[in-house]
């Protein structure tokens, strides 16, 4: 049986990767693919692990399973049609401690003035004591988190010796709810999927409604929040600040307002990574495997394409 | 009876804060002092509020009770011998959630990458995904806490959700164990405060047992550290990085090496600020003031002058 690695997959596996996986893989045959095209070994493939463009899932032919090195499979909906034939199961969860901790960190680094300092420390600047007042800590803040898949709960767990008050609304909640506690909130996280329902869900309404104590965290997808809208209100300094792991574009383009304002952390939809991270998928993937081989329908993560997380 | 407010508080007060002061002490004088010489006023005070110079408090002469603004009170330990005539007391705990805040969030910032994008966004530039793999988490990590007082507890209590294998050091400990836990340390924090024992603690042979990926964390006091051997190991990458709330010099000379290594965060002595700093200190002091009335020896926090913390 043929397994077939995705290009961009591909190319972050070291040699002692390789090593590592066609250890664990007996009775397999690995093929570390170079191309996105479709190819003899591409057709004759039962597994594939990696992303590869949909086209090529629409138009394989001995395609079983294909295990996503991703969370988000939006492009891969518009397959629904084959999933009495091919299964996809993605890497939901696998990030969450990553980016939760990504999360954490920006807020303390705004918080405890931490940005300030290092960029104090480029221009070999002391300032010290007056900086003091203008710090804060995450004691007793209003959270407000949106989305409450892994992400957000493990967030919360970080977050609670901080004894802060925590507020959550995924899409079984009242949206008139959501405006309420918004006016309040000192953090918004968003950890909302990509999916044409959360395009704009932070839109002028809602952004409009925050404080200027409040700082805004997106470590969902960019998609979900009116990001002209956003730099507009951090312009005028109507919340106190943003943390954008992901963005509208990506690569963030060089004309965007973002770059400069002070008061905005860009961490380059960084917030997944690991040093441990091709290791960590290598092993998620042959757990997979595991159940793979035993029984197909045990496969963890299988995604829902029709409903989009 | 007159409450004396030291020149360097005084100054942080401002108007709102003077009124909200001035409501509690029903009963008291207070006295802003302007400067840091002996006059009248300061002959007649009974209770100095904030940190005067030692020189003063031998020369005072109604002098019962001097509430500090600080933790630290290493240059009032030559007054032991008024120590039945003068009580002195100071801000211990006070600081410790925001200065545990600092340490975690500055930690996060080096694991989680937040350092480098922050400084990859002053020269708009966009790396993203190579970032990834040069990132870590803070599960399960090697932590040696050194010093035992509230702000390493804060820290424990912070850290808990990750897992983290935590050992921690005080006077008890006996110091071979120390360098056997120094060497697989991957996180180091050093919480001491400046005694004539404390100095040159983390000395070569102690940094010397430091391994490659170890971050020290400095937010006790800058005697603590050979910071002259503190640096060459940076710049030879034998530890992963360095974060300094506390330095030898504060402010930090111009021309130490410290504010060009890339490894190191410095956040300039901030650690223990916050927004509402005179507040809670002006509450401590309040507090502080009623047992005062009471039983003066009810006072909190009163300092131990010969053991020096």
């Amino acid at each position: 049986m043929l397994i077939y690695i995705a290009e961009e997959l591909s190319n972050f596996f070291n040699a002692s990767d390789r090593r590592y996986f066609k250890s664990k893989v007996k009775g397999y045959e690995l093929f570390f693919s170079k191309s996105n095209k479709i190819t003899k070994k591409f057709l004759s493939s039962s597994i594939v692990f990696g992303n590869i463009p949909p086209k090529m899932i629409e138009n394989s032919s001995n395609l079983e399973w294909v295990q996503l090195e991703s969370t988000g499979f939006s492009e891969y909906k518009y397959l629904e049609k084959l999933k009495n034939k091919i299964i996809i199961t993605n890497l939901k969860g696998f990030f969450a401690k990553q980016v939760a901790q990504t999360a954490l960190g920006s807020i303390l680094a705004i918080y405890r003035g931490i940005i300030k300092t290092e960029n104090l420390k480029n221009s070999k600047q002391w300032i010290g004591d007056p900086i003091r007042n203008s710090l804060s800590t995450l004691d007793n803040k209003y959270v407000v988190l949106v989305g409450t898949g892994s992400i957000n709960k493990l967030f919360m767990k970080y977050i609670k010796p901080f004894q802060c008050k925590v507020v959550t609304f995924n899409t079984s909640s009242k949206e008139k709810n959501l405006l309420r506690h918004l006016k309040k909130a000192e953090l918004v996280i968003s950890a909302l999927p990509g999916t044409d329902k959360t395009t704009n869900f932070f839109d002028k309404l809602k952004l409009n409604n925050l404080n200027k104590n409040c700082i805004f965290v997106n470590i969902g997808r960019g998609n979900a929040v009116d990001e002209k809208f956003l730099i507009q209100i951090l312009k005028d300094y109507k919340i106190r600040g943003a943390v954008l792991d992901v963005t509208r574009d990506e690569p963030l383009k060089k004309d965007s307002s973002l770059w400069s304002l002070k008061n905005v952390i860009l961490t380059q939809h960084t917030g997944g990574g690991s040093e441990s991270e091709i290791r960590d998928k290598i092993d998620f993937f042959l757990n997979n495997l595991k159940k793979f081989k035993n029984n197909k329908k045990n496969l963890i993560n299988k995604v829902n394409l029709s409903k989009g997380y």
